[in-house]
């Protein structure tokens, strides 16, 4: 565990929860912001404030970046690589993959020791339970930061690829998009004949709740790469099941735009001879070759 | 509950089931089907075979419709109309709500008391927990058949329209379709850098069920109307959030079709000056105007 203070870059919402969690929980904490007048409450609690950004990352073993973006990440961090080198850098701001892979080779090759960060809460949640947060890059890095990080919420080591961190968040937020895009479907569609919507949601948590369950054999199916169709369950029987909401959706003045592609994938899969096997087969049609 | 036997027009998967769960609760059946030759097991079993579509009809005051699709409803039963007449006939063939409506007119012409019936299960479930069956139409008919159709699962009567019961089934289906979609896209992604798809759909099942309650609360938002954004859930942070889990997608080489028509819209909100909305503010979007 670093000894002495730890480094906050940027005091945006996520950046000042980070820093008001970790002086709650006694650390001495650094914090720096491109705009001066958020540092002052944070000055008041306590922090200590860098007027600059390689005086925070001089001031600490442990720089913890929480930036806007990607852009603002190297527009800050590229000017002090030779501040940085031998220090911690963990960056919980929000990047694609690529991007955290892109700065976890930019920081070896300055020497730096690299840790990117997918924070899977909102502001308020840091430090309290249900607060998720994914890490990926250097394992040292990790081994070195992660009492700290331990403070912030639930942290998990996703591997040596910095991108993972990313990759996972972005793979699990896809899915709760698709899943509230569904809820909403669902909400409209049933606000056309008077249904409340919050009795529409009702059911849908009870719905979805209830079948969640089943993509664990989603899961083990794609896994096997075997599409043997259950009744009920097959490419050829979901397309007209499928048709048929569409539809329903268009009588009711719904737009199906957010179902749609799950039918035009399924339709390919029929059109080229792969009808008999399970629908979950169409995750093969997400891979572009 | 009426007396004396129970006609099933239609013995695929699904009305074989629903004969079989019949004959095994004690009640006498008899069953039609267009190719003769599926009615054996069941005259084995104990039904009572008609020769025609009017036999069957005939024989019995309530009389259970299994068929393919509307069209084979509409095939099979018009030429029977007059021998249908002050019968009970509950419609369980997937049907759109309009073409629920429509029959249900059909059968108001011809004095038949019509019930539409949406079955969520597959033909393994019928008469087994979790099997569901949703009704709307002549309520009458209901009160009539549902001993009956108690025997075959869950039953809730959604109401007059007959469109009713179909239209929840398509809303359920939609909202199901669209979170497995989400999974699949999710598994695909972590399959890139090798994740086992059985570790993904784990971890989404805990992610996703987690969050499925947080329907309720955007249903409450769609009832009133009200779409004050909490932090880090407005349109205008979702967008960047959601181009950032389309490009990482890519990234990976996974399609993102699935979730790009839900940025679409999101952007469609921003163009017209609902940036600082509440996301599922988006179900305003689906209303076709």
């Amino acid at each position: 565990m670093p000894k002495g203070t730890i480094t906050i870059l940027g005091l945006g919402a996520m950046g000042s929860a980070v820093a008001d969690r970790l002086r709650a929980t006694g650390h001495d904490t650094t914090v720096w912001n491109r705009t001066p007048a958020k540092t002052a409450p944070h000055r008041a609690a306590g922090s200590n404030v860098a007027s600059t950004v390689a005086e925070a990352a001089n001031a600490s073993d442990l720089v913890l970046v929480v930036l806007l973006d990607h852009a603002s990440v190297r527009e800050h961090l590229e000017p002090v690589a030779a501040d940085l080198k031998h220090r911690v850098v963990v960056n919980l701001t929000t990047t694609t993959p690529n991007e955290a892979r892109s700065t976890a080779a930019w920081a070896a090759a300055h020497g730096i020791t690299y840790l990117d960060g997918a924070i899977m809460a909102v502001p308020d949640m840091i430090g309290r339970p249900g607060a998720r947060l994914l890490y990926s890059g250097d394992e040292n890095a990790y081994a070195i930061a992660r009492p700290v990080l331990e403070t912030l919420g639930t942290a998990e080591y996703e591997g040596t690829d910095a991108g993972l961190a990313s990759l996972k968040d972005m793979a699990l937020l896809a899915a709760m998009y698709q899943m509230f895009g569904g809820v909403l479907h669902a909400i409209a569609m049933m606000r056309t004949v008077g249904a409340a919507p919050t009795d529409t949601a009702r059911d849908l948590v009870d719905w979805l709740g209830a079948l969640i369950p089943i993509a664990a054999d989603f899961g083990a199916d794609v896994e096997k790469r075997e599409y043997a169709a259950p009744p009920g369950q097959s490419v050829d029987f979901t397309r007209p099941a499928l048709a048929s909401i569409i539809t329903a959706s268009r009588e009711q003045g719904i737009s199906a735009d957010f179902l749609e592609p799950v039918k035009k994938h399924l339709d390919e899969l029929a059109a080229t001879g792969r009808g008999g096997a399970e629908w979950a087969s169409v995750v093969e049609q997400l891979t572009i070759e």
